[in-house]
């Protein structure tokens, strides 16, 4: 694997670039904007995610020798373009939406701004970690919400692709999970790991009371046994022989969990292990979080739902190009018409701190700036570097986490619907 | 990006081999089986996706200074754990499905025997790539028959993770497409490329015909203009004029693009471009590229569904300890029963060609093999190293363009229903 982003790139960029060069509009200023048309799944808000995952990718957008080889002997493009995409590293400038910022259909989210062929070449990858990174990021956040402030657990590696995996566990701690089973995740981001055993461990021992007496010797009595092996009941029975009341947790993976948990938790009081908490994971998604809040449930494992975008696995953002020389440019042929010219957003908020609406406004055309409202877009990148004091993931995801507070009650319904605030255009 | 898979790993695999380690019960000889219980929204057949994938994340699957300092700074493990991890190689056996092998409910995609300790590590790593591969590898396959023999190109990078985006354009090729817009897969895997432009080199011009005169001066007559910026009539009649009638295609990104294609054929011809393909794209799944059987369209383009598996973006793949020192073992607490016990498959024939059933059977309890009858598992790796001629993706590619025509008529229908053959335990 390579460490340089160039070829993570579709085909058709370079081939433009390389018409672009030979007949010289390659160096005309443009601007560029990522945005989408509509929130997936009547979602009522998106979340911004892999903004960081995006400025790293145009860091190490470099055509070295192994990329200029692969293109030159596929005869991708002519001998000018390989020359000139030797020397390539984006000098422009780009502004966003900061990582964990909600947003809404039409919010400007990354603006890029540079010569066309420096611009151009970016599409594909900064569309591929944002329609992903976001797609699992509002995923992640409606599962946080519906967990109402119990623990959540990441633990979906396993059924996603192993690095898409990785940008996933990030993403749900931005959102507000826990923890992480995914261990590169812990190494590359920082981000808490977590996890004890699996049904496999059971069944490797010779008897689920052996493997229970093993695991207590090797992770001390405040682990978490995973009882629904064989019988759960009698598992709940063994683990707290075996742990004492001390006993950290209890894991149920299968069966009608809800049920599963109260009997459990009557149990392990009947026990006296009444600090012994109940945790439940297999097959949750945001909408069964939520109906398990009025059962004694004190923290979930999340897998399949969060690493698959719970059913809205990509965010079906564009890269438009709006911008040519100063002059709006924007398709016209149908439906999927865009609307020209560089824009920036601004919402604004009641006094009670309630947001009331998103406004994009063409750059220049500013609408007046309430007490309450705020721009949304930041400086990310000029003249090419990364600008200083970039927001860490700990401050985004408090931003996430405050910025869900600011919606109106109808935008934290998990129902389908309308956007929860609407997008004016102001002048764009 | 390390190049070690060994982080793409879940927490409590790690923490597993440290309590097995210290009870002893990690050096027991085990069998661990990868399939699958069910087939996605009523699927007909899976397509075994990634087992070549997985071979090179087992043959990287080693801890170096990086891991082992990740895994002790955060106090995963302990320090035996970690001795014991530095030397890791797996040494074990790998038996399963070639890629490009069609699958059913219970078959035994894939066999891992070793010791507990180094086939418990692979979990993670082995159900990322299975079910995220194989996912797209069923979708693929689905759209390469509703094509029904026309050109597919895979150009869905943008839509998902960048590094999902190279493995689901290597599993497009192995299902049949034709070439991928991603050139990171063309460079890893040798798959060809293919792409011109984008809207944006349209709106980047002063007008529609300096575009088109600009793609044809750098890509010569035989590349595809993309007429849908402004206007499709007029775009055709430009791209004509420009081109003159030994253009290559045209391609319509927008709209109703049956009724596009069919007017596009008409005009083209009332032209004399009679050789000039029509190639259609934009938002194309299985069920809209069927539906195009009967108009005049030459080629497709085809992105988000196919990236994210059409509506299924995981196989739903487990991997399971099913035996213990020589000894059967299965979880028994509810509905997600497994059997246990190691096993291998087996695909009867009619003598027509035509595929009857799946026997999974218990290794030492083979059913007899009827003359058309054949075994489904091949040796892949032996005592920690791949075998000899594993078979090429273009090989692999061949194996599911023949295995696809063996299926009985309704297994090829695109609606739901049940599994194209039935699967059948036989001692098991």
């Amino acid at each position: 694997m390579s460490s340089s982003t160039a070829l993570l790139t579709d085909h058709y960029e370079l081939t433009m670039l390389a018409s672009a060069l030979r007949d010289g509009t390659a160096h005309r200023e443009c601007t560029f904007e990522v945005f989408t048309r509509r929130l997936p799944n009547g979602r009522r808000y998106g979340v911004a995610g892999g903004i960081g995952r995006v400025l790293d990718a145009v860091e190490n957008f470099r055509f070295g020798d192994a990329e200029i080889a692969q293109l030159a002997e596929h005869r991708v493009v002519d001998e000018r373009t390989l020359e000139w995409l030797r020397d390539y590293r984006f000098s422009g400038q780009v502004d966003g939406y900061p990582e964990g910022e909600l947003f809404f259909p039409g919010s400007p989210l990354l603006t890029v701004r540079g010569t066309f062929a420096e611009a151009v070449v970016l599409e594909t990858v900064v569309l591929s970690i944002l329609n992903h990174d976001s797609a699992i990021a509002a995923a992640a956040a409606r599962m946080v919400s519906a967990a109402n402030g119990r623990r959540i657990i990441e633990m979906g590696s396993r059924r996603t692709h192993e690095e898409s995996a990785v940008s996933a566990a990030r993403i749900a701690y931005l959102a507000g999970f826990t923890a992480t089973s995914n261990l590169e995740a812990g190494r590359r981001y920082g981000i808490p790991t977590a996890g004890t055993a699996a049904h496999a461990f059971t069944l490797l021992h010779d008897s689920e009371a052996s493997a229970f007496e093993s695991q207590i010797a090797a992770l001390g009595t405040d682990t978490t046994l995973l009882v629904d092996t064989y019988d759960i009941s009698r598992g709940i029975d063994l683990a707290v022989q075996v742990a004492g009341t001390g006993l950290g947790a209890v894991r149920i993976d299968s069966g009608d969990v809800g049920v599963l948990a109260r009997q459990a938790r009557e149990q392990l009081d009947a026990l006296g292990a009444t600090n012994t908490r109940v945790v439940v994971s297999g097959d949750l998604d945001e909408y069964a979080i939520a109906s398990l809040r009025a059962e004694p449930v004190d923290g979930y494992g999340v897998g399949t739902s969060l690493v698959t975008g719970s059913g809205a696995p990509t965010a079906e953002m564009v890269y438009k190009l709006v911008e040519v020389e100063g002059r709006p440019v924007a398709k016209r042929s149908s439906h999927k018409e865009s609307r020209g010219g560089r824009k920036a957003a601004i919402r604004r908020y009641k006094d009670t701190g309630t947001a009331v609406e998103e406004v994009v406004h063409a750059v220049g055309a500013e609408p007046e700036l309430g007490p309450n409202d705020r721009h949304l877009q930041i400086p990310l990148i000029r003249d090419g570097k990364l600008v200083d004091d970039l927001p860490t993931l700990e401050q985004d995801r408090e931003r996430l986490r405050r910025a869900l507070v600011t919606l109106p009650w109808e935008g934290l319904k998990l129902s389908n619907g309308e956007p929860a605030i609407p997008t004016v255009f102001h002048g764009a």
